[in-house]
């Protein structure tokens, strides 16, 4: 695999020096010992080991998934050599504190390594995205031995983590879940319930794999208000943290799956007796910081879980962009209209071609520098100079967090629709790579929070906090970057400030008036109409300030021969999203102004 | 599997019955041993093979795709009961002239009899489409020993039948195919080339195989005027159509597909001498018709099989809503918005699950009825009293024949990933048939002319002809039904109807703008645009006309206690429609009057 055809270095390179600016960074004390060489050694250090151990086995992850023999899940060896090489590279910490041995490295930068490993193979990539997650919580909430014994392994490769919330009986409602933990009396707890679609729930990739757990302590209050959050290791670590004797964990059974299938995906069951670790019933836990907590505590680990969803579902998008691209360069097919005979010509020579090309494009490098944003976002909650500045990037990552995982879901599904459809009957075989990152990003709509679900976060709790001051800090600074605009003096980018202009105050118009008397049930009735525009009107404020730092760039550049072109190439895809996809936003704006009752006010026998 | 899972029935017989009037037929002289009891025994017939021989091995199909040993394609043999049971009901020639074996039903009645197979299991029921297809074009084109010798044993199910066009080189581009067809001066041709893409190029299901193939007798004018059509039988057939020796068919390997794995999908090579059934090489090949006629024969077949592919597209929209519809009905999860406490309530309750709902049933009972009014077309065209009624049901199929394509393959595709959404987790996983469906729909946008085909058709050919009559005798038509609407005196069907009057409005004038230049290149340059906004006009308009019927109805029927909820449905599908729906076509058409350049423009290094 070319890794042309993975994710586009000089893309991140754009984003990330040219927009973004992540050179600052190294002025903070926490990125200090950084520089844009170490920045590069590590970008490029991921494109390599994305392209060198996790593309080659994309393809075998489909067809060879995990299976079950009741026991043991099995696993083809690739996936374990390819996380064993990233383990190795020390990429699993590195955003982290040196002091849990992490390196450190910005969010932002961060981010765009790991867009390499979704792009190249996303099964295999999930395992990381999990252990990180998992890792990232306990050094949050977790007591020091908790990180000494579990985390450190995980920076080593040693563990890997899973997020065991949902349930048979309770997905999208997690205060369902029935899940009990009772006091051992030694301080730990045993653990019994069913869980359901947990990801890497049971495999011999790791030595040991720390389940994050969901569960009730008895007497706890009812709801999500009595949910705690417990370690259930797969094996009882000694005070090294090696695995020692199996815990109560086993599996039901693995889930078969449209798409993503290098990633097991697992029904575990705890403390269902298959093991007896203390020769009593129940799975051994450990309590996380207080009871009652688990579920703002998870939510450490699932907002940055939603924002790798959309990193994954954007790497998706952006790897099926450019291989459609490949693909329509070198096709043979047709004749432009106006020829009169004369030999085929590459499909990239037809417009409807051009039109699936730019749409990927605008959707692909649109939701890449969301997510790089997002990422800088992460770096300046944490090292922005006053409290000011870090509150705002909070408030501005909270409110951005549901549509940096809704967007990508979305519409970089969308181009990977569009790369097959660019492929014709080529796409819709498995002899090419598209028709997979398809059925793979289906699922990115559901896990972590659905569609609806993302849709009432955002419009039934991130707009209306505080008064509204997320929304607030968000349109201001996309104000600032409309001012920008215009002090360009270029009459497109104008017009687009213009465009963007009108579109964010329907935003705030329409937000106001659903929100006016207060009612949720009427708020909330077409809350996924709103989540689509909103994330459209994000988009167009990204491919704004995309524009915009093209524009201010010196067109040739000694190192770059290709430079002018790719800033020609960021003007157009942002003259595609303005005059294509913008637009897409009136009738939305319209239906939500209307205040239609329709979903409410129809009775279930009229379907 | 239960039928009301597989199409409903009662829309069936609404549409049918209550809309088209397909009754009125029965006074005409092809259809004049019919009645509605005929009709509904035959739709009774196909609702129980659908259900009997087709669903239970859809699945199987799926994990069990066709395979190729490098002599003989092996297929599941539930396929071949399957396709015996449907050969032995007399259903192949269902729509036939009785001469020839048929029973002259009702082309209308006939696509809703087959939309139960599509919805069962599409890969079987695609060989059904293939060979009746193959039979009318052979009825229209072949001579009458042809017809006796290949077409009656296709009604019998001894025989089925392929549509050999594509190459490896030509797809979309017909006018580059090279396989040679060179006179053997026996009257027969020899036959020499590879195709690719031709469903149903071997298997032993059929004791024969017709393929209907285009090549080039040497010497034919260059492009597509040079393209004739041949028989090229598997086996040569004695003179009572049994199949005799092999002739010089076979394949050089088969396609593995995303989807839709139950209809093998070939690259069949002619001529290559793994057979020689003449001592000489050359596949026997048996011109059809006169030379260089090829291109317009196979559209008979092809314009059949374009709509063939919006109903398969149609059936399976149809029966994922209703899986859909059953889960939601029955899966507990959450609370309604304003509930504090109680029990967990089936997902039917929340609005957004409503939503999806609402926009499945709108894109599925739409198109069904889009094609079975196709279908009175195909009927009108065939027995109306005079010449010109006859006429102007042929100029209205034809420019409708791009949209009834098009349109499910794009909005049918979007209802499979809806009811994957309503499932959650579960939509995800092999366990539930809606992902299957999903993967087997992404297939209609491509074949049978691309998406884009189709848009150059619409807009450069269909809608230009004759003066723009076909589009004009369309608005005629659409015209009619917004003045039934207003005379109901119902204010919100009146509103339905000022909405549709200005969306054809703006169609009549976005066209002749796009072509008030007369530059094709311009014109077309967002072709696809254009068949996305023409689609959801059209479907308004098959929308008006239901709400209008269901106005017209009495809500009380002794024989349907289920009746006014249903009417209720269709009111509220089309309200969804007018409110949800229509309203996407006004950016559509903006940019269309726009006359926005940028697909020509760009030059191809900035991608």
């Amino acid at each position: 695999m070319n890794p042309s055809c993975i994710m586009s270095a000089g893309d991140i390179e754009f984003l990330l020096y040219d927009w973004l600016n992540v050179e600052r960074l190294t002025d903070r004390e926490r990125f200090a010992d950084h520089s844009r060489e170490t920045f590069d050694q590590v970008l490029r250090l991921c494109q390599d080991l994305a392209t060198t151990y996790f593309a080659p086995h994309n393809r075998d992850n489909d067809l060879h998934e995990p299976t079950f023999d009741g026991e043991r899940v099995s696993i083809i060896p690739a996936v374990g050599k390819a996380l064993k090489a990233f383990a190795d590279s020390g990429m699993v910490g590195a955003a982290m504190d040196y002091e849990i041995g992490g390196m450190q490295l910005p969010h932002s930068v961060y981010t765009a390594c790991m867009s390499w490993f979704h792009a190249a193979n996303v099964g295999t990539a999930s395992y990381v995205l999990l252990t990180t997650g998992n890792a990232n919580l306990l050094a949050a909430h977790g007591s020091p031995e908790q990180i000494d014994t579990y985390v450190r392994p995980m920076l080593e490769g040693r563990n890997f983590g899973t997020m065991a919330l949902s349930e048979p009986q309770a997905g999208s409602s997690l205060a369902d879940i029935t899940t009990r933990a009772v006091p051992a009396g030694d301080g730990s707890y045993r653990v019994f319930g069913h869980k359901m679609w947990i990801s890497g729930g049971d495999h011999e990739l790791s030595e040991n794999i720390v389940h994050l757990v969901l569960a009730r302590i008895p007497g706890a209050p009812e709801g999500t208000r009595g949910i705690s959050l417990f370690i259930v290791p797969k094996f009882l670590p000694d005070a090294d943290g090696n695995p020692t004797v199996r815990n109560d964990v086993a599996l039901s059974g693995i889930n078969h799956k449209m798409g993503w299938r290098g990633t097991v995906n697992t029904a575990p069951v705890f403390g269902d007796g298959n093991f007896t670790p203390g020769g009593e019933p129940g799975a051994v836990g450990y309590l996380v910081g207080e009871p009652n907590q688990g579920l703002a505590q998870m939510f450490t680990m699932m907002n940055e879980a939603r924002i790798g969803v959309g990193l994954a579902s954007t790497a998706l998008g952006y790897t099926g962009y450019l291989k459609s691209l490949e693909y329509a360069r070198s096709r043979p097919q047709g004749r432009p209209v106006a020829a009169r005979g004369g030999a085929q010509v590459p499909i990239i020579e037809h417009p409807d071609v051009r039109r699936m090309l730019l749409a990927q494009k605008s959707y692909a490098e649109g939701a890449l520098a969301l997510q790089l944003y997002c990422g800088t976002l992460v770096d300046e909650q944490r090292t922005a100079a006053t409290e000011s500045e870090r509150a705002r990037a909070g408030t501005l990552l909270r409110i951005l967090t549901p549509i940096a995982k809704s967007w990508p879901s979305q519409w970089c599904l969308a181009a990977n629709d569009l790369a097959i459809q660019i492929h014709g009957g080529a796409g819709y075989t498995r002899d090419y790579d598209v028709e997979q990152h398809y059925r793979d990003n289906r699922l990115n709509p559901i896990h972590e929070g659905t569609h609806g679900i993302q849709s009432m976060d955002l419009l039934g709790r991130q707009v209306t906090l505080d008064s509204g001051a997320a929304l607030a800090a968000l349109l201001d600074t996309m104000a600032a970057s409309i001012g920008r605009a215009r002090g360009t003096g270029d009459p497109e980018l104008a017009g687009f400030a213009d465009a963007l202009e009108a579109a964010t105050a329907r935003l705030a118009g329409t937000t106001a008036g659903l929100w006016r008397d207060g009612n949720p049930e009427a708020a909330l009735a077409n809350s996924a109409v709103y989540l689509e525009a909103f994330g459209h009107v994000v988009l167009a404020w990204i491919w704004l300030e995309q524009a915009v730092t093209a524009h201010g760039l010196p067109a040739r550049d000694a190192q770059h021969r290709d430079r002018e072109a790719f800033l020609r190439g960021k003007r157009l895809a942002a003259r595609y999203f303005f005059r294509w996809e913008l637009p897409r936003t009136t009738p939305q704006f319209d239906l939500l102004d209307s205040g239609d009752r329709t979903t409410l006010e129809l009775d279930e026998s009229w379907f």
